[in-house]
């Protein structure tokens, strides 16, 4: 999907939401267990009900590898069956040297039918690299992650020393920054606006006037919605750009919200009130 | 497989070598091709002819996803062919949010029969936590690689400035370090030597003395030898303990020796040729 088609789709739904498809086989409603693919049965029900209000969905790979090779059936038919005009994320988090990440692009971009996977950028160039060379295929690179570990390193701070010479005048230029800025600025010379995202936690609504200004034309993929407390009103007010910029996610909120038989009609009902809050915001 | 297990293994069959299955179906020989799992029919005879040679096995999940549900089914049959006296590793370099990584950690240990897990540093404490708390299993977390994209994040030095306050005397200590040192330190303070370990690139010889004083104990899964170039030699003089302390990894060197019918007898003579020299270095 290219950049100027989800655009489109977010102005037509006045929706940026994203359902994170983190099917957990024990947290789905038990009358789903006597069908062949328990998982699959549900994922269907909520795409179902959802599809009008979201413009996107991510699946996440561990709840599926966690099922072994029937996960990964499940993963494959819930992947073809999420309508076309949706963009569908790998949320799979994957990087390594570059002729292994080239066979995750494969996996994930021609044995599936994703559009877009997350990559962890810890490897550097040539890992992030070969998910950015298929055609109207994402790569969303972590950025700054929605988690309590994102203060071991994504937060650390850093004063980066550059040593200048000016006819013979020796000046240290010193710049303090944190190493998720090293990375939005390193990375995002890899790739353009149109083949590359960043994830961005909700939580982490301090720092998202700094990210807007640091890479002003990106697409944020914003985890943390919901279960993990961030605000969707704070971070639309702090980083939507005139082609919105934003693809907020919420996984559990939406899922699980009922364990009883009218699971997907309480999903809408969440994904309803995500879609009226941000045509809100798409309006301003 | 514990520690002591392990390093049994090691002095038993005089080799730290682990094989790398990085097994690509458009690079197997083409007689196998008819067979009703290819991947899965080289995998096994490769473990054949190495297995008293090697002392673990590890393999890369990008390769087996490129096929979709049946590299999957591949994969789960090869694991539960190697022998279990043998260290299985998933190359996989997982990690997430906590509750995401507990998945992982379930479909690697649980699901999958394997010892240990490559693990990405990147979204910190609690994306790697999951993988330390089953029972005799490992994360083995990316510290300096062997890619040339290690220069990137891993390589870049920093200055971090503490404040240090002493009797109304106010100093500023500067410590100037590369990233991937952070890495090291930090990361060691959530495990011990006993269920993690560190990825370590062969091509990074220069630094090898000094990440053996950061972490004494640790293993160290180091890839990079063979086809990327690393010298088994320099690694080996610089960083054996005298638990050995390393798994050396040879992927594409060993498993496409050949491309012919006689192809595992040829990946044992080069298994072979890396099992002698290491004896040489574990008797020293």
């Amino acid at each position: 999907m290219t950049r100027h088609q989800l655009v489109e789709q977010i102005f037509k739904k006045q929706s940026y939401l994203c359902v994170g498809l983190d099917t957990d086989i024990t947290k789905i409603p038990k009358h789903l267990l006597s069908t062949t693919d328990p998982v699959l049965e549900f994922n269907k029900q909520i795409i179902d009900a959802t599809k009008d209000l979201c413009v996107s969905y991510k699946i996440n790979t561990a709840f599926y590898e966690a099922m072994g090779v029937k996960g990964w059936e499940s993963l494959e038919k819930t992947v073809n069956y999420i309508p076309d005009d949706h963009f569908k994320i790998a949320d799979a988090k994957r990087g390594d040297i570059g002729n292994t990440s080239s066979q995750y692009a494969k996996a994930f971009f021609e044995t599936l039918h994703f559009d877009a996977i997350t990559v962890a950028p810890y490897m550097g160039e040539d890992s992030v690299k070969p998910f950015l060379e298929c055609e109207n295929k994402w790569a969303i690179v972590l950025g700054l992650t929605s988690n309590a570990g994102a203060k071991n390193f994504e937060l650390q701070k850093f004063v980066t020393k550059t040593d200048l010479f000016d006819d013979e005048i020796h000046i240290t230029r010193e710049d303090t920054r944190f190493l998720y800025e090293m990375v939005l600025e390193t990375v995002s010379r890899w790739g353009t606006p149109n083949n590359l995202m960043f994830v961005i936690g909700a939580t982490q609504a301090n720092e998202f006037e700094n990210i807007r200004k640091l890479t002003p034309e990106h697409f944020y993929l914003v985890p943390g919605v919901g279960a993990q407390g961030g605000s969707l009103k704070e971070i639309s007010e702090k980083a939507l750009t005139t082609e919105c910029g934003l693809l907020v996610n919420a996984s559990r909120a939406i899922i699980y919200a009922s364990d009883k038989k009218d699971f997907a009609k309480e999903a809408k009902k969440i994904a309803k009130q995500y879609q009226s809050e941000m045509a809100t915001y798409l309006r301003n």
